[in-house]
């Protein structure tokens, strides 16, 4: 038998969707379908080599969603002086309200809550500090190369205990400026959420401003999750409503079902509801 | 070295070819190269979590032949009551005259065989029912998702002993209608193998017929392999005859030398000849 | 835990570049990025089975540098005598040349050696003899398929002790012929390595001369490199030169960095530099 240097890993998801105003029955990827190789190489004295290539495609008609590797694609090292990154990969930016209810996922994982700011960057550096006392930091830059302006974003983070907070800012390629704040409080019998962001829009004046609230409730062999979002984007509202139980069938494997409510300034309530499997390998 | 829960698999094929209705002499595919992942996870109680992508390629040129995951791209759950498959598949018609004695590859596997309904549905659901004193039933359904009208088939499979016979069904989406069955039992000295398909050609009035009769002969470490082919195509008739040896080298790679002769209405017959090596993985 | 038949490998490889020439400051693929599957299966007395498919990307941006899989997609046989490859491949031609101090790889490795007919060829055959006395020699034959004129080329090659050493021909698609010769000698304190080619252009009358003369030296966990390339493509000449220090941080990691310097007729010396990492899996 063959042996790698590298593992294969991924996700499958797909079930059943209605979308009162889309597609009202359909199968559906109800989160990223994603295919990625990555490995560790150990280098003696705690050094690591590291590197991860993913793609992401729809599993319901087996087309890439991104070419191959946008998601992400990068070398890196490890070690007692913390971690650095080269390649394609999201800016630190977006790791302070990254944690969500739903993952972003499903039906009722809808609803912006990074203010539209939440980039992924070719040719970029992200280095993250070692921790210390609950404390580490990332910054990350990535050089325009004469296309565009440099961009580059930083977040500081904090994870002691039952308690992960984290705050960001970026200084986006388009000249917006956003920060963003989120956080995860595991209280025993339910896990808090919360995460705001804010983009100045610059030039062009037009702000954005999202929240989300959420919740994760253990219950059996799965849990309960729920979530409130809102996104002012330049004086347009939506608001959005999830609610769904995730059944986990193995530590790879869930089986899900939720229901999302949204409501845009202007425009008729959507509702959506969905059920489905989620494999990971 | 790394461990992966899926395993890389696939077949590469090259070897000679000659047409005297084509390229005289080229490398060529002669049977479909492949490349893809699949996983089972045991979930307990008999039940099994799985899921499998697989894209083709032109092994001569390096090209794809189809996206990234044309081929296959799915997840299900099979267990007592049976196997669920959600994704992109072949639907359960085709399962009926899927036995070929070349499978349908190298230049004596020529001929359609399936009435030219053979689809492969994004969206769609297939459900096997578990086996039971030899019979087993699967349907499928592809939603149509406001793109096309919804498509369904059915195949119901008899496995017992040396015998495996299952006729099929299909509600095309393009409104056609087609049935099928389709045969193999093994004689010890020999196996045969019988399939047939009509398609109604709906309001088009154009019908297609399909025979198929073919024979694995065990000879030595190899096989030798016949086959005849009729399709007729809204009265264009078409026939097909294949003869080849394949030599195993192994379990998993082979040695094979085909012919080919076809003839259609109204056209020159085609003589094909071929020689080659594959090799699965 | 799933077991595969082929190994999954490749590189990948970024760093920081400067180029006076060109984009001034920038993440860079230092070398080519990769990834492939390969397998080798032993059929008994001493004959193998093998495949190789590789794909290569831009790991700066995450992008698909050639479609898949066009590096190298081939099947074959090897045992007494001799190995069989069929695919798409890199031509026999090549491998005289393709000693490099460098790899071809970084800022330092410029400069076309291979007098510009190094081709990777749809529908080949490669055949390698066994070795004899020191020599093995290699034939490679693309198919035409009626698109384009038969291509063949061939290499003759020594390797005994610390010297190896190959010269080879390639009479091309495009009606040039071209020759080459290289050779690798390693003294110990240093590898000593020169590639001579010449491309006589055909009915365009544009013949190419190109001279490569480098070096490797061991130094502590890494090596010195340096490299001299003359390039005199239809009497435009191009010189660059080559410096760098590789740190080998395990046998599969290494840390670089390079100057070059280029200076083509006519045009302003281009200056560049680089460092980085390279992850091999």
């Amino acid at each position: 038998q063959a042996q790698s240097n590298a593992t294969l890993y991924g996700r499958v998801d797909l079930g059943y969707r209605h979308d009162s105003g889309g597609v009202r029955q359909q199968i559906a990827n109800n989160s990223m379908n994603a295919v990625g190789f990555r490995g560790v190489e150990e280098l003696g004295d705690g050094l690591q080599a590291f590197f991860q290539i993913e793609h992401r495609f729809d599993a319901d008609t087996g087309l890439p969603r991104t070419p191959f590797w946008d998601e992400i694609s990068i070398v890196g090292l490890r070690g007692a002086y913390g971690e650095l990154r080269l390649g394609r990969q999201g800016g630190p930016f977006g790791v302070a309200p990254d944690q969500d209810a739903f993952g972003g996922d499903t039906v009722a994982g809808a609803g912006e809550r990074k203010a539209g700011a939440d980039d992924k960057y070719n040719n970029s550096v992200v280095y993250w500090t070692p921790a210390a006392g609950g404390f580490s930091a990332a910054v990350g830059v990535s050089a325009g190369e004469g296309l565009q302006r440099r961009g580059a974003s930083a977040v500081l983070r904090y994870a002691q205990g039952p308690l992960l907070a984290m705050v960001s800012y970026a200084d986006r390629s388009n000249r917006d400026h956003a920060w963003a704040a989120g956080g995860i409080h595991d209280f025993g019998a339910a896990k808090l959420i919360l995460a705001a962001a804010h983009n100045d829009g610059d030039a062009s004046g037009k702000e954005r401003t999202t929240f989300d609230l959420g919740t994760i409730v253990p219950l059996g062999r799965g849990s309960l999750r729920a979530k409130l979002n809102h996104d002012d984007n330049d004086g347009v509202k939506t608001r959005n409503f999830g609610l769904g139980y995730w059944h986990d069938l193995s530590a790879r494997t869930l089986l899900y079902s939720d229901i999302g409510l949204q409501k845009t300034d202007g425009l008729e309530r959507v509702r959506r509801f969905d059920f489905g499997i989620r494999h990971n390998f």
